[in-house]
Formats: C-alpha cells, sequence, structure tokens
C-alpha cells in the first residue's frame, strides 16, 4: 500500500462491474452481457474512481479492462444514457461528458500499465478506451467503431480526436472518427491500433500472460515508461530529453536495476521486486 | 446562408478553376490540362479567397478537388511562377509563400470536410494540397511527390513539414520531403498518406459517393470531427478532454442528435438535417 | 568552413571511434567490434562533441553512422558504464544521463542529414542513435531492441518516448518501449521504423548511393528541410506555416534554386553547389 493515505479508505465494492485482483493484477470485467456491456453512468463513474483508487493500493501493478460475453463494450447505453440526457439542461450534460472524458484521463495518467483484452466489438465509448489503454490485444472476431457520427455526435469524444492520430496518423484518424465505420481486427493491426491479434480461443491467455509479464518484472520501469509516453506527447524535445535524464538517473539508483546487475555478474537471472 | 454576413456578397465568378455547386457539393476541378493543371498565382488566391467564403454561403457541406484531364495539379508553374519570382525582391517573395500557405491554413481550418479526388498526379503544391485535405481519395495511376528539394527548395513548404510527419510518422516523411522521390498510389495506402486507392475508371463514382454521403448525413456531426481533429494537433491531453466535453455537450442538444433518438425509438431510420 | 569560428580550433584527432570525412561525407563507425560497439562514457563524449563540430567545418554534407564487423551499437557497456555508474552519487548520475541525451539532442538539432547505416544489432543506446537519425537504413539481420526495460531501467532513455511515438504512434512505442523485445528489420520496416531494408551485402553500397546524393544535391534544401521538420514537431499550424514561408522566401533567393531554373531553361541537368 502506499505510505501516502488521506482519510478515505479503500473502496470495499465495486457495484458496476466485477473487480478481481490477484498476483498483481487487476480485472475489471464489464458485466452487462445482455448488451454487449453497455455502458451505464454508474459504470462510468466506477471507472474514473477506480482508476483514481487502484495505484495507492499498492497491491496492483497492472490493470486488465475486458468484456464478458460476445463483446467488449457497445458504449453508451441508448435507452439508459441517450434517452436520460435528452432531458438534460446544458450544465448537467457538461457534468456527464466531464465525467466519460475523466475516465480516459484517469487512464492515460494512471502510472500502471492497462491492457485492453478486447473480446467482441468495442463501439463509441468502449472504442475510446480501449484505444486510451497502453496494449490493445483482440481476439479476431472483435472490432472497433468510433460510431459518435452515426448518433449526430461529434466523432472527438473523450479524447478520440487527440488520441487517435497519435497512433494511426492524421489521415486515418480522419476517416475513423469522420465515417464511424466498423474497423475490423486485421485492418487495426495494419494501422497499429492493434497491439496484437490472435484467435479468439487464445485472447484469454495472451491477457493473461502480457499481464504476469508486466506484474511480475521491472515494474517501477515499466510504470516510468508509460508516464513518460503520456507526458512527452505534450512535450518538446528539449523538455523531454531532460525529464528522461531525471527519470533515468532516478531509476539507476532502483531496486531493479541493482538487482540487474547483480544478476548479471553472478550469471542468473534477476529477480524483480518491482522497485 | 449563414447569418453572420459583413458587406462583402458572395463572390459571383471564379475565374482561376471550374466550381459547380449541387446538392451541398462543391467541386473545385483545376482546369489546365495541358499542364497537369499546374498552379498560377490567381488559382492560389482564388483557392485562398473560396476557401474563406464557402463555409458562410450555407448551401455547402463538403468540397472536392479535382483535376482536369490526366493529372491532378503539377503545383506551381515553371515558367508562371518560378520565372516570374526570380525578379521579385524578399518583400514580395513573401507576400508569395505566405499565400501559398494560407491556401493550406485555410484547407485545415475550413469547418468542411475536403475531398481531394486525386485523379492523377500531385506534385510539389498538388502534393500539399492533397495533403492538406481530409480525405484522399487516389486513382491506381494517381501519384504524390514532394518534389520541392529537386528545384532547390526546402522540402518544407506550405505546411509539408508539419502535415506529412502527422500523417505517416517522422521517418517516412523525412524521406519523402528531403528525397522529393515519386510517391505511387500503393505506397501511399501503405503508409497511410491514401484514405483509399480505387481503379482510375471507379474515382469519380467513389468520391461522388462519399462527397454525398458526407453532404446528407448529420453535418454539424462531421464538421465538429474535423474542426478538433485540426485544433487538437496542437493542444495538450487535458484541454483536448476539456474541449470535447464541450463540444459534446453542445451537439448533446443538436437537432441530429435528437432526430437520432426519435428514429432508433420509432425504429426508423433518421432524417439529417445537418443542424 | 563557416566563416563564424570563435577561438577553438577543429579538433584534430577522435580517439573513441573511427572518423572519415571524403567527398562531402563523414562517417563515424563505432569500432569495438568484439563488444558488438558497446559505447563507453568517452564515446558518447565524442560524438556530442563532433556533432557540434561537423557543421561548422564546411567540408561536410552528410553524416553516416555505422559500426564495425556484426554489430550496429549494441548500447552501453555493461561493465564499463552501468557498473561505474553504480558507485556514482545523483549528482554524477545525472551528469551522465544528460550528456547521453545530449547526443540525441544534437543528432536532431544538427542542421546536416544523418544517415544510421544499421549493419546488425541497435541495442539500448545503439537503437536511439539510429532513431535520432534522419535515415535508417537496415541490412535484413540488423535489428532494434529498446531494452532498457529489461536491464530495471526506464523505456524512456535519451529522448525515446519522445522520438518513436512520433515515428511509429503511440500504440506501438509503448509495445516497443515498455516490453523491449527484439525488433526485427521486417517488422521495423513495417511499422515505418527502417527507411529502407536490402540484403546485408548491399548495405554498404546503398548507404554510399544515398550519402552521395545528400553530399551533391542541393545541400541547402536538405538542410533546412531537416531542420523545419524537427522544429515543426513541437510548433502548431499557423507557425509553422509562417517559418516555412519565411524560410521558403529565403530560398528562392539561394543559388541552387537559381540554378535549377537556369538549367530547366536551358534543358541541361543542374549543377548544385550547395548554396
Amino acid at each position: 500500500m502506499s505510505p501516502f493515505r488521506a482519510s478515505p479508505g479503500f473502496t470495499q465494492a465495486w457495484h458496476h462491474f466485477d473487480l478481481e485482483v490477484a498476483d498483481g493484477v487487476a480485472t475489471v470485467t464489464l458485466n452487462r452481457p445482455d448488451k454487449l456491456n453497455a455502458l451505464t453512468f454508474d459504470v462510468y463513474a466506477d471507472l474514473r474512481d477506480l482508476l483514481a483508487e487502484l495505484p495507492h493500493r499498492g497491491d496492483v501493478r497492472v490493470l486488465v479492462l475486458t468484456g464478458r460475453g460476445r463483446g467488449f463494450c457497445s458504449g453508451g447505453d441508448v435507452e439508459e444514457i441517450i434517452g436520460e440526457l435528452r432531458a438534460m439542461a446544458p450544465a448537467q450534460l457538461l457534468e456527464f461528458t466531464r465525467m466519460t472524458g475523466a475516465v480516459v484521463k484517469a487512464l492515460r495518467e494512471c502510472p500502471l500499465p492497462v491492457i485492453a483484452s478486447v473480446n467482441g466489438v468495442a463501439a463509441g465509448a468502449g472504442s475510446v478506451i480501449a484505444l486510451a489503454s497502453d496494449f490493445r490485444l483482440l481476439g479476431e472476431s472483435a472490432s472497433f467503431a468510433f460510431l459518435f457520427t452515426k448518433v449526430g455526435l461529434a466523432g472527438a469524444d473523450m479524447g478520440s480526436a487527440y488520441l487517435l492520430p497519435r497512433l494511426v496518423g492524421l489521415g486515418r484518424a480522419t476517416e475513423l472518427l469522420v465515417l464511424g465505420d466498423r474497423v475490423d481486427a486485421a485492418y487495426a493491426d495494419r494501422i497499429g491500433l492493434a497491439t496484437k491479434v490472435v484467435p479468439d480461443e487464445e485472447l484469454a491467455e495472451t491477457t493473461a500472460a502480457l499481464a504476469a509479464r508486466l506484474a511480475q518484472g521491472p515494474a517501477l520501469a515499466y510504470s516510468t515508461t508509460k508516464v513518460l509516453l503520456t507526458r512527452e506527447l505534450d512535450m518538446d524535445l528539449g523538455s523531454s530529453i531532460e525529464l528522461e535524464a531525471m527519470t533515468q538517473a532516478l531509476l539507476m539508483r532502483s531496486d531493479d536495476h541493482a538487482e540487474f546487475f547483480a544478476a548479471w555478474s553472478a550469471g542468473r537471472r534477476p529477480q524483480w521486486s518491482g522497485r
């Protein structure tokens, strides 16, 4: 557990998705399979708050996001979200759109690596949640659809117009966000939107292997890499190099770097502590 | 027509290219086929001013750029531009280079989606005009050539050194801009410079279909998506998410989003008004 | 030679790599083949200072970086660098990490095009040096490995977390920098990390041809293209267009642009002076 905790304790129960923590791996499973795990107001709020809390628990080194059943996440529920929003005033609408954006901001700023294990359709907000993750493992039948314009909304939602061009380039991002068409796994792989595509029946195993590798490896090294990748998108060359110089000088004093050298000198494999 | 028009009326005639407006689609056809549609001073000036005026007309929702004959646009005319520039003083040269840059700035800042229908060679400034468009549809025999260094000029022209790395990455952009070699349609497709490549004889039809889709669909949604993609290239993550939250809250009050929900509730297809 | 030289003369001998200058091409050959050209403190310092001096010599228009033997550069030597760093205090560690970062900054800010001729493994700092070059020519058996996390350090080193996402996108950069696995030449080519892959036995010849083309061509045009590509990664659209307008107006007064027009008018090939 982090030594720096304020008055709130850790949340005992998350009601709007399944959360499992084991061996340093936290797994969030969206659990409305009959709706392809469509999001409700509650799921967004729980995701936002879980992401704020998770890095402080001390027992988690990697977060996996996945969906139960044949979908990953079909986005905001048409009845339970779009229908409700029809009745809201601008101030409330803004509270909602800020909440959804806060989930993406938290995913990017979370110092833990996040794996989206995309087991089926990822649509709308579901696509953006996968986009904001660090690794996107896709089953062969998985797909993305940034379908916001198809419901009359801006294709720029929850940071998608910031993130997608930085993954696949402005040209392809324009195509995907303006048109909102389905992107299959093979095309996602070709353009750099998928980290890896595997047969559907191997997705769980591939996800578990990557999560275990990240949880058992040099966690501070992984964490700082993710954090600097996020930050340096918004930094210039000179400042980025200075930040990396500072970070690396700190990491040279880390237990894991010392362990690497000791193991190398002794001709054995390093035993990472993650510190 | 936009309710906010100042004293100038709309230009009645554009003398330096063909302009056709029909069903919400404005089509600019460069029309010097014997010169592969090489640009003159007049064409640049007309493009700059048309792009400023077009969004205010109210009868246009998408702009198509194409060329008559077997070329798209071979860039600045060697005799009529390069030859003339040889005699100019620095202040005049700067007026020229600022005008060409203003065309690209206007293309990126224009709130309408722009389709470059690249029907043949796009060279020099012709390449950059296509690059600054939102969609690049290419016939199989089309090609790009950022050939500025081949005439002894910087490969960075009209914003090419800003835009190209954001589409194809810094490595490939360096290759294309420093060397200035021909890029065929297949390679453009592979690296993300082409939106789509089709057989030459299908280009007009493919272009018309995309233009019609953009003109008849939720135009405000398309427009805001383009505008935010442009702006967020220059914004940080947090500010981008806030801009998207504001934008989406506004769009949630739009006619088209209301129409989506009404159509969905009634089990019919939405009738987009573009508002 | 540059007309603007201060008191220091040019360095007569570089002790920590081989430097050859011929026909406008400077070639640095890392020369510890028995260690796959692992870097020492001295090599870093020499690279940093050579890069500062090279543009002022006046006899060099392009820099080639390569390695002797079967490797390009295996990164920091475990014994001679990592071992030594174990004993250092924070201020010294920071001097080291700033020096390594300064090599990358100098590579990007050097107004000469830089070719990395990657003749074998490029690992750790060796990968980043290739990444910071303008062209990466790879033999088929060459590979990259941003293996920093494998020694317990941040994958963000020497600007890698700034540069790599700008070449291959954030998704693939995350994979490569967090995991640190080997990237073979074919995959590097596919994602835009390689400029070109050739059979191993053709690498020297391909490198020489590109270097000669850059050295004998319009050098000021090449140089300004590189410099603007570097700078505009950190600039917004409007400022980039203004910078390009200023640059191009200047280049329109260059000898090489005048030579292009004279040659074109006379129907002959231009004789580039590089000015």
